[in-house]
C-alpha cells in the first residue's frame, strides 16, 4: 500500500513547477499579468542596453485582439540594445534559470533568468501560440519562433529567416489571454511612467490598444555610470559561501585566495586575520579548508574593521532626480531626499537605500494620503505592497514623532529605492522584497532621516503661524497705546511713539522667525533643482 | 562587447536557485526559519501517515547546541508512518521537485516536493552537516546521511547501516544555524498547537530546548475520511490543459477521452456537448485535436450545467471541531461556523472554504482584537499574513454591516481553512495564498454568512439591553400609578391593580424578547458541542 504511493513518485522540471504555480511568477489577475509581461521584457531591454553602453530607446505596443472578451492581446517590446546571438536566443527566451543574470555580482534589474521564459510560457499556455523574436546582432537579423519543452525545461527554436542588417536590437512579440489593459495604478501606463521617472536616460514609447501614443522622453543624455561586477564583501559571508568560493578558486594559498576572492581584503588585512585566527594555517591549499577552518575564518572576519563595499558598484537614482520626479508627480509643499551609504547583508551582499518624502501642496489637492512608491534597482514595484519590507518598514515608523498623526491620514508620499547586486525578492514574481533585518534597518534610517527635516519644516510652519497671530494681536494695541501714551505724557510725538513700538515688535518677531527659515531650506533647495528639468 | 556578456551565460539548477533565494522557501528570520523546518517535516509526516491509513503519532524535538549564540539547534521529527523505501529516500529528502506531491490531484498538505529537500539544503548551507534519516519500512531499518549536489539538484545518500525491524516510520534529524526557538505567536509551539487544533486525530509531542515536554493528544480516535485522488473538473479547464490531457490519454475518440479524463462528464453530457459544439468531430482521435478544437470544447464546457466536483475529495476540519477549538482557545461569547460547498478555480481545481467567527467573552478578557487564524488543507499559516488572500478578504469586508465598528478594534477572531487539491500559494514558502478571484469570493461569502448570525446576536443583545432599561423605567411608575389610581377611584384594590399592571408590562416585553432569543441560538448550539470534548 505504501509501495503503491511510491510508484507515483516523479521528478519535475522547474518549467513544470512554474507552469503549475504561475502565480509565483506574478501571473495572477488579468491586469497584473499584463503588467508583469511588459515588466519582464522592459527590464531585460534596459539591462541589455546599459550593459552594452547604449542609450535605451524602448517601444512598447499593446494590441487588443478580442474586443468582446477584453482578455486577449498581443504585446510587443522593441529595444535598440545589442540583440542576442543566435546561439543564445533560445536559452534567453525559452529556458528557465538560464542566462547571465543569476550568478553575477552586479546591480541589474533582472536577477533570476526566469522572466522572459516565463512570458513565453504564459503566452503558450493561454493561447497555444509561440513567441516571435527578431534579433539584430552583429550584422545579422534573425527571425525565430520560440516555445518551451516543459518536461525538460528546454527551449524549442524554429528559425524562420536570416538576413543581413545594419541595426542592432531585439524585438519580442507574443499573444496572451487572461490579461487586460487598464489605465489604473497597476497598469502598463503607470508602470512605464514610473520606470521613466527612475530611468531619466531612457526614452520609452507606449502605443496602447486605442492607438494612443504616449512618449516618456529621456531628460538625461548619458547612461548612468555603469555598475560593475564586484566580489563579495567579507562581512556577512557564511561558512558555506567561503567553502564554495574556495572550491572553485585557483590560488595555492588561503591567504592569496582571500585577497582575490573577496573585496576589501588587502595583504595587510590578511596579516591582521592571521593574528586573530591563529588556529588556521593561511598557507595551506584553500581546497583543503575544512568546515571548521572556514567557520573560524568567518568568525575572524567579524572582528576586523572593513571598508564598506565599493560605493560605485551601486548606482542610485540620485537626489536631484527623485526631487524632480516628486515635483512632477505631486508638486508638494516640501521634498526631502536622503541617500545612505552602502551596507552588506547576508552573504556579503552590498546594498544601499535612497529615500524621499514629499509633503503637502499638490498632495493635499490630489487628496493623496500615505502614498508609498517602491523601487528596486530602479524598477518600480506595483504589486504585493503589503508583503514588502519597504511598505512594512514605512508603516512601522512612529510618524507622530515627525508632527504627523497617522501615515495613512497625512498628505505624504514616501519613495524608497533599494539597490543591490541581489535583491531578496519574496518570490520569483519579484514584486515584494523579503524582510531582511539589515535591509529593513537601512530603510528605516533613511526614511527617518528625511522625516526629521520634514518635522522641522512642519513645526517651523506651526511656530510661524503662532508668531503671526501673536503679532497681529499685539499690533492692534500699538496704535491705541501710542496715542494714549502721548496724551498721557501730554506730548505730540504719537507718530514717533508708534514707529518705535512697531520697530520693537518687528525686531522681536523677525528674530523668532529664524527658526522657521531653517525649516524651509529644504523646500528652497529642491525648488531650485526643479528649474530647467521637465518630465514628459 | 555584447559577446563578452554572453560568454557569461550559464544554466542553473532549481537547487541553486533556491539556495540563493532561500527566502522564497520561507528561510528569512531565525524564528521563522525554525518554524518552517518543523512545518515541512511535520506536514510530510501527517501526509504519509494518513496516506497509509495510520493514526499519526508525531514526536518533535528541538535541542539548543550553543547557549551563547542562541542560533544553533538540532531538530528531530519522528513519525509512525509507513517509512520510505531505500529506493526513494534520497529523492524524498535530497532532491527538489521530486516526489508524489506535485502532480497528484488530491488534497494533501505538501504539494510541491520541495519542503524536505529545502531543509536538507538549509542544514547544509548553515552548518555544513548532512541530514540523518532513519527509515523503517517493510521490516528493514535503514540509516543514512543525506546531502544535495546543488549543481545537478541530485541527492547524495550514504547508507550507514541496515538491520531488520518490526517498526515502521521515519525519523529525520539535522543541525541548523541561523534559527531560533521562541515561544512566540510564530514559534514552533504555537505552530504545533494550531496543527493539533486542525488535526484532532493526531498526537503530537514536543520536547523543547529546556526539555519541557508538551503533548497535544488526539481527541478523535479515527483518521479523517481519506481524501481521494480525483480527475479535474471541466469547469475552468484551460485550452492548454485540455490538450495536455489529450496528449497523454489512451482513448481513441474525443468523446471517450472527455468521459475518462475529467470528472462529472457522463455520456449524456458528451451528447449535450456535441449539440453545442458542432464544429468539432467528437469521434476523432484526441491526439489530433487542434488548439482551435480544444478552445471550442472549452467554450462549450461553460455552456453546460455541471455537478460540482466530488464533495468527498475534500475533507474539511468540520463545524464541531472548529467550534471546540475556538472554545478552547478563546472561550468566546458566541461562535458561528459556516462550511461552503466545493467550487472550482483555474484549471478545474476543486476547493472549498470553511470559516468560523468567535466574538466577545474570553476575547475581551484576553484583549484579542481582529485576530485572523489561517489554515490551508489543515496546515496553520503563521507568516506573510498581509500578503494572503484570506487576511486581505477578511479586511475587505464591511464589518459595520455586522454591528462592528472596525475589524481591528473588535473582540473578534476569524478562522478560515481553505481546502484544495492545489492550494495556490504565492511562493514556495507556502505561507500565503495568492489572490485567485474565485477563492477570494468564496472566502468572503463564508465569512459574511457567519457574520450575519453574529450580527443578529449583537443586535439582539443591543435590543435586549434597550428593553431592559425601558422596563426598569416603566416599573418605577407602576407602583406609584397603581396607588394613585386606587386613591383616585376611591377603591382599595391597589394590590390588584399593581399585579395587573405588572402583568401587562411582563407580557409586552416577553414578546419583544423573542427577537433576542433567536440571536442566541448559535451560542447554545456550540455550547452543547463543547461537552465531553477537551483539548490538550
Amino acid at each position: 500500500m505504501a509501495e503503491d504511493i511510491f510508484k507515483q513518485f516523479k521528478e519535475h522540471s522547474v518549467a513544470e513547477f512554474f507552469k503549475k504555480n504561475r502565480q509565483m511568477l506574478g501571473f495572477s489577475g488579468k491586469v497584473r499579468s499584463m503588467t508583469i509581461i511588459v515588466h519582464e521584457y522592459v527590464t531585460n531591454s534596459l539591462d541589455a542596453c546599459e550593459e552594452a553602453g547604449i542609450l535605451p530607446e524602448i517601444f512598447v505596443q499593446v494590441e487588443e485582439l478580442n474586443k468582446e472578451t477584453k482578455d486577449h492581446y498581443r504585446i510587443t517590446v522593441k529595444d535598440n540594445g545589442p540583440g542576442i546571438p543566435k546561439s543564445h536566443l533560445g536559452k534567453a527566451l525559452g529556458q528557465m534559470l538560464a542566462g547571465t543574470k543569476f550568478h553575477r555580482y552586479i546591480q541589474q534589474r533582472g536577477q533570476q533568468g526566469i522572466g522572459a521564459a516565463a512570458c513565453t510560457m504564459y503566452s503558450y499556455i493561454t493561447t497555444g501560440q509561440k513567441t516571435k523574436a527578431i534579433t539584430c546582432h552583429r550584422g545579422k537579423k534573425l527571425t525565430a519562433d520560440i516555445s518551451i519543452d516543459f518536461k525538460g525545461n528546454k527551449a524549442v527554436v524554429e528559425e524562420t529567416s536570416e538576413e543581413p542588417t545594419e541595426e542592432t536590437g531585439l524585438l519580442v512579440t507574443a499573444e496572451f489571454k487572461d490579461v487586460r489593459y487598464e489605465r489604473s495604478n497597476q497598469g502598463v501606463y503607470e508602470y512605464l511612467r514610473r520606470t521613466a521617472l527612475a530611468n531619466p536616460h531612457c526614452t520609452i514609447t507606449l502605443m496602447d490598444p486605442n492607438n494612443e501614443k504616449s512618449v516618456f522622453p529621456r531628460s538625461v543624455e548619458v547612461n548612468p555610470q555603469k555598475p560593475f561586477e564586484i566580489k563579495p564583501h567579507p562581512l556577512g559571508i557564511t561558512t558555506h559561501d567561503l567553502l564554495e568560493f574556495a572550491r572553485v578558486n585557483e590560488n595555492r594559498k588561503v591567504s592569496s585566495f582571500l585577497q582575490n576572492a573577496f573585496s576589501r581584503v588587502s595583504a595587510a588585512k590578511v596579516d591582521e586575520l592571521r593574528t586573530i585566527c591563529t588556529e588556521v594555517d593561511f598557507d595551506k591549499d584553500p581546497h583543503e579548508l575544512s568546515w571548521e577552518d572556514a567557520e573560524k575564518i568567518v568568525k575572524s572576519f567579524a572582528k576586523v574593521k572593513w571598508i564598506a563595499p565599493a560605493m560605485d558598484s551601486l548606482v542610485p537614482i540620485g537626489k536631484e532626480r527623485i526631487e524632480t520626479s516628486f515635483r512632477n508627480i505631486f508638486n508638494p509643499e516640501i521634498i526631502v531626499v536622503t541617500e545612505r551609504s552602502p551596507r552588506v547583508y547576508r552573504g556579503g551582499i552590498p546594498f544601499m537605500v535612497e529615500a524621499g518624502i514629499a509633503y503637502g501642496g499638490g498632495l493635499v489637492a490630489a487628496e493623496k494620503k500615505g502614498e508609498v512608491m517602491r523601487f528596486a534597482n530602479r524598477v518600480p514595484l506595483l504589486f504585493d505592497n503589503s508583503g514588502c519590507v519597504i511598505s512594512e518598514t514605512i508603516k512601522s515608523i512612529e510618524w507622530n514623532r515627525y508632527n504627523m498623526k497617522n501615515f495613512e491620514e497625512e498628505p505624504v508620499a514616501v519613495l524608497v529605492n533599494l539597490l543591490s547586486v541581489h535583491v531578496p525578492y519574496t518570490s520569483a514574481g519579484k514584486q515584494a522584497i523579503s524582510n531582511e533585518e539589515d535591509v529593513a534597518d537601512e530603510i528605516k534610517l533613511a526614511v527617518m532621516e528625511a522625516g526629521r527635516t520634514i518635522q522641522r519644516h512642519l513645526s517651523g510652519k506651526r511656530r510661524a503661524h503662532e508668531i503671526a497671530t501673536k503679532r497681529k494681536v499685539i499690533s492692534r494695541y500699538i496704535n491705541q497705546l501710542s496715542s494714549d501714551l502721548s496724551d498721557l505724557a501730554g506730548t505730540k510725538n504719537k507718530k514717533d511713539l508708534l514707529a518705535r513700538l512697531e520697530k520693537i515688535v518687528d525686531e522681536k518677531y523677525s528674530q523668532e522667525d529664524l527658526g522657521e527659515e531653517k525649516g524651509e531650506v529644504a523646500t528652497k533647495d529642491s525648488a531650485k533643482v526643479d528649474e530647467g528639468e521637465g518630465e514628459e
